[in-house]
């Protein structure tokens, strides 16, 4: 079987990713520094046209992104969002109409030619578009009205990892601008971010557990459920083993008969009412005797097999997803090194997907 | 551990479901014949108030047929869509202006709490309601403005299986009365399924190669990719095989890694643009020495490890959903048969789904 990489991944197995990863508490105050000027713009001339409704549009590691702006935009503005189906416009030539919409696209590249065309075709039907990307010469850039920059620098290793955080961040303070705040809650993120990622000895212990892990159930509420997607995808873009995400109400309505004491969960557990709405759920896995591994607040990880506290005092609910993808990108890395594989270089993948 | 069924399973394992994937033909004719002139109405008072936007409502198998309903509605009528990230309401208590917006919530029991609560809330937001259900006399049907009954029958065995194919053929007939439309394409459908669903001998011959799957990747693209998601579904909840539904695109932005000559891949290949879309990605597949399973075109079948061949002929593209899932229903049926389970009571499922 041939490996389609792309990138030449030096000596060292996962050295790429291992510095992209370390590099995200700088690219988080790069953000706010000096992008949050130009993204409350951005945010204050798409505001005074008032859109009625969201359409977000992404691929990938962007998808989930994509899916935190959909929870923030719901909650904080009240608007009624959709992921695009996008094969509707590009396979079927579905002609919408798309005024007083807002059609936000997101990607790491901006050089999916499948992105490219439905930007341009939302655009033509009516849409106020945006794109969020970490390369304001891309050409979904060009073709957008507004462009938001995610200032992450080049992202070489495979997968996504600081463009991930960046466009989280991005899309909170746009989001926040849209409200008229000026997303002071983001401001600690630097600084937490670093002494997260400091914990790697914590995260190395918890790889050792899925060693030899045939597959993986990760899951959580709310804010917490774009992480879980996000990290389903990292374990298994990585490391291979199957991950599969639900979100907690999702999983009553099945896939639940699939979990037992030799199917490992990965609960995400944030501090607020999406860690609330998951509590049943928790119980409902421990009385499985599941093995269940909490990403969160420190009570619940307590009550777990096991899992790793984040910091949540002063930590609003929805910028914890910033924080909480970081162990989780180490626990892919450990993970897939542990299994004798090279994280940066996964089998099949290129760096720029050619979807059309 | 302890299994919760709060079901009579009688003497002979998937005896229940046997006999409801048997009914399938008879409920797609009893909403054809019984069923239409309602659906019709409905959707004329419906489409007289012109709403701009929709959001679908729903979960587990439900929602699978609410993402069918989306292809439809962006295809056919050229309406924004969502799917309603449900913990935005019932978690966050998001406050929505949803004055143009039609909300079509999907539940064959009708009972599920929090459904009921976000229906409720979208209506007093100032949306259009209209409830798909297989319970006329449900709570969901009577907080909401219109009401489609999909005609099933009961159903009791806990995989769904009437109830989702009666589902999408309700929605289907429901937004072809959006256009002004009769539906005459799936007229067809009850004695085809009939057809299908007598090459039981064929699925049971599939279902040997899975017997000892660990994993299972299962793909498609535009109106097969909620049939993609909804095998997955049923084959994780009655044989617990952890199986991994993806739009073809989406499998080459990061899954693709997991995929290798171990890891099975089952495709369903519309008969038009959605099966022409995923063509690049059949070849990708092939090109990694994926054991390759077809269900769908004749000529894609010829060309896979094996597969299943539907009749195309006559068929449109939108209405062979309600085809293609019947093997994939067998399938789960026989494969759970093989490894010595009892489809009818998957372990800790119950038929109303509590979630809040």
């Amino acid at each position: 079987m041939s490996a389609t990489t792309g990138t030449d991944t030096g000596e060292q197995p996962g050295r790429i990713m291992s510095g992209e990863m370390a590099e995200q508490p700088e690219v988080l105050r790069r953000i706010l520094d000096q992008g949050a000027p130009a993204i409350r713009r951005t945010a204050e001339q798409i505001a005074a046209r008032n859109p009625r409704f969201v359409l977000l549009t992404a691929r990938g590691t962007s998808d989930n992104a994509a899916l935190y702006a959909k929870y923030l935009l719901e909650i904080g503005l009240g608007k009624p969002c959709g992921l695009t189906s996008m094969s509707t416009t590009t396979a079927y030539g579905a002609k919408q109409d798309l005024a007083d919409v807002l059609v936000i696209t997101v990607s790491q590249s901006g050089g999916s030619p499948d992105l490219v065309a439905s930007t341009r075709a939302a655009r033509a039907a009516g849409a106020i578009t945006l794109a969020v990307t970490n390369n304001p010469d891309s050409p979904l850039a060009a073709v957008s009205e507004h462009h938001i920059d995610v200032l992450a620098g080049p992202e070489k290793a495979l997968p996504a990892t600081k463009t991930y955080t960046a466009e989280l961040l991005a899309l909170y303070l746009f989001v926040e601008g849209l409200r008229s705040r000026d997303g002071a809650a983001a401001q600690v993120l630097p600084d937490l971010a670093r002494g997260v990622l400091d914990r790697r000895t914590e995260v190395r212990q918890l790889a050792g557990r899925y060693r030899f892990a045939e597959r993986m159930v990760i899951t959580s509420r709310g804010y917490g459920y774009p992480t879980a997607k996000e990290a389903a995808l990292k374990l298994m873009e990585t490391s291979y083993i199957p991950a599969l995400a639900y979100s907690g109400a999702d999983l009553l309505h099945g896939p639940l008969a699939m979990v037992d004491n030799v199917s490992p969960v990965i609960a995400i557990v944030p501090d607020g009412r999406g860690g609330d709405a998951l509590r049943p759920v928790l119980e409902r896995l421990r009385g499985r005797g599941a093995d269940l591994v909490v990403i969160g607040t420190g009570a619940e990880v307590e009550k777990a097999s096991a899992g790793f506290a984040l910091p949540t005092v002063g930590v609003a609910e929805e910028v914890q997803p910033i924080l909480q993808i970081l162990p989780l990108q180490l626990l892919a890395y450990e993970v897939t090194i542990a299994r004798g594989q090279d994280p940066d270089a996964p089998r099949a993948l290129a760096k720029v997907t050619e979807t059309h």
